[in-house]
C-alpha cells in the first residue's frame, strides 16, 4: 500500500462535484459535537448527524462544530448544504489525499492541512487530514479520525484559560492551527533525538539494523516534510488576507505560526542532510573497516603463503634431493623461513598496514 | 529509439508553417467523431474526414470534435482551414514531441499536452500528446491514438451526469483537463506503489533484478515528471486568463486543478528521491554483505594457513629433523595448533569480527 | 587545449575596442556572399571583400549578407564600417568564445550563439559561433567556419518556397535562428539516443569502454548545455521587443522558439540526469558482481583451506602417529572431510550465499 | 538530547500568550544591570529585579538594560509590564529556540538571533539566544546565559572611546548587533582552519579519527548555518526598515552588517562543500588502498599457489611416480616453478600491478 | 592557516569605525603614484605619503592615484582625509577579507573586488584585494602587493592608445574593472586546461597524485568562484546605476563586463561539475579494476586450492591407503584434475570472468 500518495481510481469515472472518499482508514463511527461559548457561558452538545447540531447553534455564541471521522459522502453533502459550502470544497473534504491548501471567499476561509503524530512504539509518523472551515461566528473541524487530539483547546474554553472566551472565531481558528503547527514540531523533536542519535551507533556498528533505522529515519522526515512545507503558502496567505473574518489584532499571531513553520522546515532540512550524510559516514566507515579485514587477510597470506610453498619443495619424494641430506639443512630452512617472515613484516610495516 | 526526445531531422530543412507528423506511433485510420449537446439533448455523429463533422455542427449546441490518430498533415491542415487556426498551432498538433504548453488568441485557446498511462504488465509509462482547442461554442480534441479515454466523459454527457450539460464549452475543456490530471495522480499512485514496494527488497535481496528495478522505475518517474512538470504554467495560466472564452464561475475549477498538479509534482519529487535513497541504502547494504564475506574469508584463512604451514614443515623429508622423533611430538604439534586457533578466535573476537 | 573555454590572455593586454581573433579553428579563406530578394526576383553575388558585397546591396530587395570564415580583424572592421556597428559589437564578433547574448539599439539588433553538430563518427559536438545582425532592410550573417549550414534556407528563397520571399528581413531573421534552435534538437535526439542506448551496457558490461561512454556523453551534454541555456535569455528578449525592426506578425514565431529553447533545456536536463543514474546503476552493479566474485572465494577458500590442513597433519613423518596406523584411518578422514564439506555448503546455503 | 531542536512538548498544551521557558541550560541567578549614559557622563547600576532596574531609568541618558541568565517566566512578565511589550514578543523571548526574526511595531524594534561560540577544547560550537529591544531612549538585551560577552561594549562606553557616547540607541543597537554578526566570523575562521587543515590527513591517513572528525565539522558548520542564516531576513530588514526609531545615519551601518552576513553565508557553503568533497576524496582514496592491499594479495596468491601445487603432487606417495625416480627431477621441478613465477610476474607486470 | 577566510579576531574588539588591517601579507613599503592625463599630456608623480600625491593633482587632469602595498592604517585615514571618504569605507578598505561589493554615494562610487592569478608552478590560484574609488575626476586605486598588474593600462595612458586619453574617468574606472575581470578569464583559461586535462589520466591513472590533483583543482576552482561569483552583483549595479560620475556613453560597456563575468561563473560551474564527475568517474574505474583483480585472485584460488586438496590427500603416510599402490593412479590423479581445471574455467567462461 502506498503510504505518499493514496489511490485514487475511484475518483478518476466520476465527475467533479461528486463527492468521492479517497483514503485508507478504516470506517469508524463518525462524531458530531458542537461546543458553543462566549464570555459568560460554555454550552456542549453532541448529535447523531449534522441537523442536530445545526439546530443546537446560537448567534450569541460562537459555535465550534467538531466532526470526527470521516468517511461517509452523505454527511459531508449535509454540512456542505447547512454551512452553504461550495461542491469544489466538500469535494477536497472526503478527498483525504489532498494537498495543504487555503481557500478563500466572501463568507468562509477553508484551509485543509495535516496532522502529524509521531508514534513512539513503531517509530512511525502518522498523518491525518484536518480540515477547518471559519465563518462569521462559527468554525468547523473536520478529522479523519475520532480522537482527543484538540481536547486541550476545548479544556481551556471550558475552564475559560487564555484568551479563547473573549476572543472571535478567528481566534479559535488561529488556536486551533497553532496546535496543529506546534505538534510538527514536537514531533520534530522526537524524530530530531532518533536522528541525532544515530550518530554513535554509525560509526561503531555495523550491521542492517543502523541502515534499516537510517533509512526508516529518512523516510519519516521525508514523510513529515511532504506535509509541513505547503503550510507555509497558508500561513503566508493567512498572514496577508484581507478577508473580514479576520480581525486585525489576530495577524501578529498568524506571522508567528509562519515563523514557526519556516523554522519547522528548516529544521526539517537540517535533519534530512544530516541523514544523508550519516550515510555517507557509515559508508565511508564501512569501507574503513573492509580495508582492514583485507589487510589482515592480506597480512596473513603473503607471510605464509611462501612458507608453506618452502616446506611443500621439502616434503617431495624426489630420490635424489641433495639439500635433504645435509645435516642442518633443517634448520636453515627454519631460519630462511624466519628471514622471509620478517622481512614481510618490515614490508608491512613501512606500508603502513601494521 | 530514444523515448525522451523525438527525431525531428525531418522537420529540420522543412520551413515553420509546413506541418510535418513527428512521432513514431505506427499508422492507424484516423477517426472524426462529433458530440453535440445542450441541457436537452444529445446528439453524436461519425464522420469520415473533417468537412463531414464540421458541416453536422450547430450554433444550438455545445460542439466536441475529436480527432483520433494523428498523423495525416492534411486532415491537420483542413482542420486548421475549418476552425480558422494559426499555421504554428497546427504545426505544434502534428508535432507529438511538443511541450506541454498553451497559447491564447482572441478566438482559441489552445492547450498541448501529455496523456500518461501506466502499463501494468511491462511497468512502462506511455505517453501521447492532446491538444485540446476551445472555441466560443466548440472544444476540439486531437488524441495521437484511436482510445477510449475520453468515454467516461462522452458517458457522462449521454446520461446528464453532474453539470456537463448545463455548463458551456469551458466546463468540458475543464473536464478533459481534469480527467487528464486525475490520471496522472492515477498513474503516480501505481509507480508510487512499485517504489514504496522497493523496500522490502533493497535490503533482502542481492541481484540484478532490485537494481534494474530501481533504474526502471527511476526512468518512469523522470519520464512522468517530463509529462507533468510543465502542465503547472498551463494551470496556472488557465487560472489567471482574462480570455473571454472563460466565464467566472469556470475559475476556481482551475485553480483547484493547478493544486492538484502542485501535489502531483511534489508527489513525483518524493519519489524522485525515495528512488535515489533506496540505491543508496541497496550500495551500503552490499558493503555491508561485502564486509561479512571478506571477515568470513580472512578469518578461515588467518586461522588455517599458518596451521597447514606447520603441518607443511613436518611434512618434509630431512633426514636429520629431530622434533620428528620424540614420542610426543605429534601430540605437542597438535596442542600448538590448537592454542594457536584459540588465540586467532579471540583476537577475532576482540576485533568484533565473529 | 581546453574546450570549454578558450584561451585569452591575447585579449587582456589589448584595450575594448580592439579586435582581437579569440578562437582555435584553423584560417580559412573567408567567403563573401549576398542573396538579394524580393517577391518577385532573387540575386546573388559572391565577393572577394565587404566593399563589394555593399556595393550590389539595394533598398528594394531584402539583403542577406553571410560571411563565412571569421578571423581577419580588418575584415569585422570593414564590415563594422560598412554597417555602422558599434566597436563593441565588432569586438564580440571577433570573439568566438562569447557567451550567447543579444545587443539591441536603435538601428540593429545583434544575436550571438552557438551552432551545435554532432558528429556521428567521433561522438563529439562540435559548436561554432554565429553573429546575426538584423537591420531595416538586411540580415548580415557571420559563421566562423565556410560551411553549408544555411543552404537550407537559401534554396527555400531561391525557389520561393514558405513565406520567406513575401515577408520582411525580421521573418529571415527568425528563420535563420529556427535553424539553428532546431538544430539543437536534432543534435540533442542524437546524443539521446546515445544516452538511452547505454541502459544495455551498464548492467550487462563491465568494462573501460562503458566507463568512457558515460563520462563522454556527459561532457557533451554539457557542452551543448553550456551552448543552449543562455540562448533562452535570447528568445525571451525577442519575444518581448519592442524594437521596431520586429513586426508585430513575427512575436508569435519568437514565442515559438522560446518554448523550444525551454523544451531543449529541459531535455537536457533530464539526460544530464539520466547520464549520472546511470553510472550510479553501473557501480551498484559493480558491487554486486564483486560481492559475487568474492563469495566464490569464500567458499572454495573456507571449504578447501581447512580440508587440505587435515590432510597435511597426515602427511607428516612423525615417528609416532598413532591414527596413521589403523586400517581404517584413511576412510574415516576422508568421512571427516565430506561431513565438514557438507557442514559448510549447508553454512552458506543458510547464509543465501549459494 | 537533539541539539538542533529543543523539546517543547511543555509548550503544547498552554495557550499562546503564556510565557514558557524552553531550552536545556541550567539555571544560573539572573543578573539585571543597567548603563546609562550621555555625552558627558555614564551611570551605571545593578538590581536585585526588573523593578530596580526601572526605576534608575532617566530621560537625559540613553539607557542599556541588560539581563543575563534567562529562565523565570515571571521576570520576563515583568519587563513586559515595564516597557509595555506585545505578549508574542514575551513568550518568543522565552522561547529560547527562536528562530531568528526581526518583529517592529509603532514603539519598538525587537529582534531575536544566536550568539554562536568557538569551544576550542571540545571543538564544539554552543549557541546562546540573545534578544534585542530597541525603544526610544533605550536599548534591552536578554542573553540566556551570565556572561561578559557584551564587555567590550560597555568598556567604550564607560571609556568614550569611537561614536557610542555621541549617537542615539539606534547605534548602540546596531553596535550589539555587529558585535555577535563579528562573532560569527571568528567563530567561521576557526572551524575554518580545522577544515581546511583535514586536508593534509584525508589523504595520508586512513582511521575512524578522520572521518569522525569529517562528520563532527560537518555537524557543527550545520549548526552555525542554521544560526546565521535567517539573520540576513533580519539585517535586510533593518537595511530597509521605515521605522522613526532609526535614524538615516544608522542605515550604512546596517547594510555594512547586511553585506558581512552574506560573506558569512558563502563562507559557510564554501566550508560544507569542501567538507562534502574531503569526505570523496577520503572515500577514494580509500579505494585505492583497498585496490593496493588487494593486488598484493592476488600477486602473492597467484605465484605461490600454483607451485606450492605442484609441490604437492610430487609430495604424493604413489608407488609408481616415474618423475621421481629422474636423476634431475628435482631441478627440473625448480627450474619449472621459476619460469611459472617469472612468466606470472612480467603478466602482472604487463597489467601495471607492479 | 585558513585560506578562505581570514583572521579577524584583532576586530572583534575595535569599534566600527576604527580601520583594523586584516589580512596575512607580510609588510612590502606602500608606494604612492599618481598619473594625472588629459588629451594633451600626461604627467606622473611617485611621492612618500598621500599628501605628496593630492599637491599635484590637477582639475584640468584626470588624476589616476595608486596606492600599492596596503597595511598602513595611517595611510587609509589620510587618504580619507584627503578625499574626504567615509569611515566604513575606510574600514572595508583596510579589511582584505571584504566580499566584493559596490558603495554608492553622492559623491563617489567605490568598488571592492578581488584580483586572481594562476601561479603556473605550484597550480596555486592567488588573490588580492583591490579596491576601486571613482570620483568627478580621479580614480583611486588601492592594491594589497606592489606590483604591475595595471602597467598596460598605464602603457596605453602613455602611448595614448585606444580612447583612454578622450574619455571621463569613468572609462578609466570601466577599463581597470575590466582588465580584473579579463584576468578571470585567463585564470579561468589555465584552470580549465588542466581539469580538462585531467580527463586523460581518470582512467588510466591509479594513484594518489590523480586524486591530489582533482582534489586541488576543485579547492583552485572553490576560490576562483568565491572571488568571481559577488561581482555579478557589482556589474549588474554599475549597468544600471544612476549616478551622475558616469556618462550614457560608458554603460554598453558595464553590460558588457556584466555579461563576461555571467560566463565567467558559468564556466565556473561547468568545471566545478566536471571535477565531481571526473572524481566519480575515478571512482568507477577504480571499482573496476579492484573487480578485475579479485577476479583473477579468484580464478587462481578456485583452480589450485582444490588441486592442491587432491594432491594433499595422496600425500598422507596412512599404512593403509589403497589407491596408493595401483599402477595408473598417479596418471588417474593427474587426469582428474586436468579434468577439474577444465570444469572450472568453463565455468568461469560462462560466468563471463575471463
Amino acid at each position: 500500500m502506498a503510504r505518499f500518495i493514496k489511490n485514487r481510481k475511484a475518483l478518476v469515472d466520476k465527475g467533479p462535484g461528486m463527492i468521492t472518499f479517497i483514503g485508507n482508514q478504516k470506517m469508524e463511527k463518525p462524531r458530531f459535537r458542537l461546543i458553543s461559548y462566549n464570555q459568560s457561558e460554555v454550552v456542549e452538545h453532541e448529535a447523531e448527524n449534522v441537523k442536530g447540531l445545526v439546530s443546537k447553534m446560537s448567534d450569541k455564541h460562537i459555535n465550534w462544530v467538531n466532526i470526527d471521522g470521516l468517511h461517509n459522502p452523505d454527511v459531508i453533502n449535509e454540512v456542505g448544504r447547512a454551512f452553504d459550502l461550495s461542491p469544489l470544497v466538500l469535494e477536497d473534504i472526503a478527498n483525504t489525499d489532498q494537498r495543504p491548501k487555503i481557500v478563500e471567499d466572501s463568507r468562509n476561509v477553508v484551509i485543509f492541512l495535516k496532522q502529524v503524530q509521531f508514534i513512539a512504539d513503531t517509530q512511525n509518523v502518522l498523518s491525518e487530514q484536518i480540515t477547518l472551515v471559519l465563518g462569521d461566528n462559527y468554525v468547523i473541524s473536520f478529522q479523519e479520525r475520532v480522537g482527543t487530539f484538540f481536547e486541550p483547546i476545548r479544556n481551556r474554553i471550558r475552564e475559560n484559560v487564555g484568551k479563547l472566551r473573549v476572543k472571535k472565531p478567528d481566534y479559535l481558528f488561529y488556536r486551533i492551527i497553532d496546535t496543529i503547527v506546534d505538534n510538527y514540531m514536537v514531533c520534530l523533536g522526537s524524530l530530531g533525538e532518533l536522528i541525532e542519535g544515530n550518530e554513535e551507533h554509525i560509526l561503531s556498528k555495523k550491521n542492517k539494523e543502523v541502515i534499516e533505522g537510517i533509512y526508516h529515519h529518512k523516510t519519516e522526515i521525508s514523510f513529515v516534510r511532504k506535509a509541513v512545507r505547503p503550510v507555509r503558502e497558508i500561513t503566508r496567505q493567512l498572514k496577508n488576507s484581507d478577508s473580514e473574518l479576520f480581525s486585525e489584532s489576530v495577524k501578529p499571531y498568524f506571522a508567528d505560526i509562519d515563523d514557526l513553520i519556516t523554522h519547522a522546515i528548516e529544521t526539517i532540512d537540517v535533519y534530512y542532510t544530516m541523514i544523508s550524510d550519516q550515510l555517507n559516514i557509515y559508508n565511508t566507515n564501512l569501507s574503513n573497516s573492509a580495508n582492514e579485514v583485507m589487510k589482515v587477510l592480506t597480512i596473513f597470506a603473503a607471510i605464509f603463503i611462501p612458507l608453506t610453498f618452502i616446506a611443500g619443495i621439502y616434503g617431495t619424494n624426489f630420490d635424489y634431493l641433495p639439500e635433504l641430506h645435509f645435516k642442518y639443512s633443517y634448520f636453515i630452512m627454519l631460519g630462511v623461513m624466519l628471514l622471509l617472515a620478517v622481512v614481510m613484516l618490515f614490508y608491512f610495516k613501512k606500508k603502513k598496514w601494521l
